[in-house]
């Protein structure tokens, strides 16, 4: 179910380009449903492609397995299924470990519940954290 | 502004085992706002601050800085101010460099907009994601 | 998978009341989900019903592609799966374009990143927007 | 600082006759600054004020007191500060005690966080759940 | 779908022992999805089941029903489908009517309304609302 | 209060040639605040600024005032209080009237009421809303 038709015609130049660059930098012939229901617009599918592409799959001087967890963090937070799904698989791929992911959803949970009770004190925030004080 | 009086007499025992413990663990003298409206129930106080200290504050199996950013990505998509003030001050503590800052944002970032669009297109989650399938 | 038993007998004075509006008002024989489960409450469906007619089906200022566009960003945002789907739908019927329909996925992705970006540096909100000032 | 500018003038008929309408069923001769910039159109306000009274103001099923606190959930949740604010001092107007209070921070706090957790490991619904299933 | 396996074996001692908990605390056989995933990490299911257990199937100050209430609209607002299926279940049991569960769903909705609305106008909050004041 | 400091010497290049841009493009001497802070690194004031002229500033298929207020809905979703005041004043730059206004926040107001109640209730998505469907 989805409010635009998948792609699966791969014809359009642009499309063609960008799956090309997709199973070339992940070293995959897989390409998941997202940049299939992204193609119906291929600029669109190619700016975003570009922005992850940068982002998430080269080396940046973030670890990719942090990147991806912080990823996953923003993506549980706004229950987004298909973004958990998809990066939690890539932190794997990336060496995250069955450890590591139970410590990683104490911390969103922990995380979720500390911001509930601050916001229910609303709790004023201390001057010694504003980085403009002198 | 807050809901509940901020207690600034630390005369119950469980607030005085509890600041103690806090200046110990973090080396510091300075008690966070948090800390003196949670005050205001005692057992409620302790309990969070162990939960807090276990996940955050002891060694854990991913490093202080990596769990800091965690924390800050989930408070930034909860727009908690006060916690994505104090966790990122933390992150800063533990290391986290104005590079790594910058590139953390880009990645919350990306993450929100990625979700928007997912979410915009109802993107199916793909078969592969399913960790039950056989 | 609902909550509540889906109501398929459409007996009560009030459903068929509004079930019958629903019809003549959006010229069709089709009634989506969410009636069909709010019709649990007769009342509650009605003054909902009420509410979404004279705001979105009457004509009003805005105009009604607009006014889903709208709707679709809010429902976006709360990530709403069944919303998200039906005002997406209907944005369609009057007349949203798939460049249109691109372009929106774009300016609502493009906010929910700067949103995060402003959250994440706590941005303080500028004397100049203050509609109270002098 | 708000988008509008606060309405001083009570003049409006509307606005006099739902200014009246808040003191009287309220006992007070307090307007909360809600209804000051929502005056800005008296229709709104109107409508807003109706719904409120009916809903919120007048006995109904559910006791004030645990009416308030669902109130609360919502916007503390929402992270809507003003809302938190003005639904906190009416709880306790209606009798929530600081025990409750904190028990009831401690639920919002533990359902934030397994609502976390249940959307990291994407649990699936359990079908015994389904109340349309035979 | 998900992101873990599911647990079918129960072997693990820790996971006996929270299983046997939860069918002797909630007078049922059946292990709802959540534990079952959950069981991944056994200390983790501990953890989270003793919290659980504390909080909302002993009894406290607040009753059960309205304790599941709270945790309905918590994760309505977070729109955690799961977690708002199974405690609007529990909910049941403790008694919560149809005709509370649809006024509920009309004061959550009245909340989310309101709160966009005060977050649209940026109402700033009333000092009188500050407990920290004189 | 900001977890960055906000820059205010402008002699970097990159930040010297956006702040050039910002003014040229929006014919303002005026620069928001949320670029002042962007500025701590300049290849992500670029690269935000880009994105935001593109879409927001240049011509587009959507005319301005709508895509504002498409920008508005989803950053009054999110809270981001920053956001709400900026992109409200540039849609009425752009020529919202406050009639327009008050009727964009009864339905982001109704959005998220009906966001609720189809959460609460869960409602299936109906089969008719489905792209895929041949």
């Amino acid at each position: 179910m989805s409010t635009i038709k998948q792609t699966t015609d791969e014809d359009h130049h642009l499309v063609k380009e960008v799956y090309q660059d997709i199973r070339e930098s992940r070293n995959t012939k897989y390409i998941g449903n997202f940049w299939k229901y992204l193609a119906f617009d291929p600029s669109l599918l190619k700016n975003i492609w570009t922005e992850v592409k940068n982002m998430m799959v080269k080396e940046t001087i973030i670890d990719k397995k942090t990147k991806e967890m912080i990823y996953m963090a923003v993506s549980i937070t706004n229950n987004c299924s298909y973004c958990t799904h998809s990066h939690t698989a890539t932190a794997k791929k990336f060496g995250m470990t069955p450890e590591e992911h139970s410590e990683f959803l104490s911390i969103v949970g922990l995380a979720a519940k500390t911001n509930q009770i601050v916001n229910g004190l609303q709790v004023p925030v201390d001057e010694i954290f504003d980085e403009d004080r002198n």
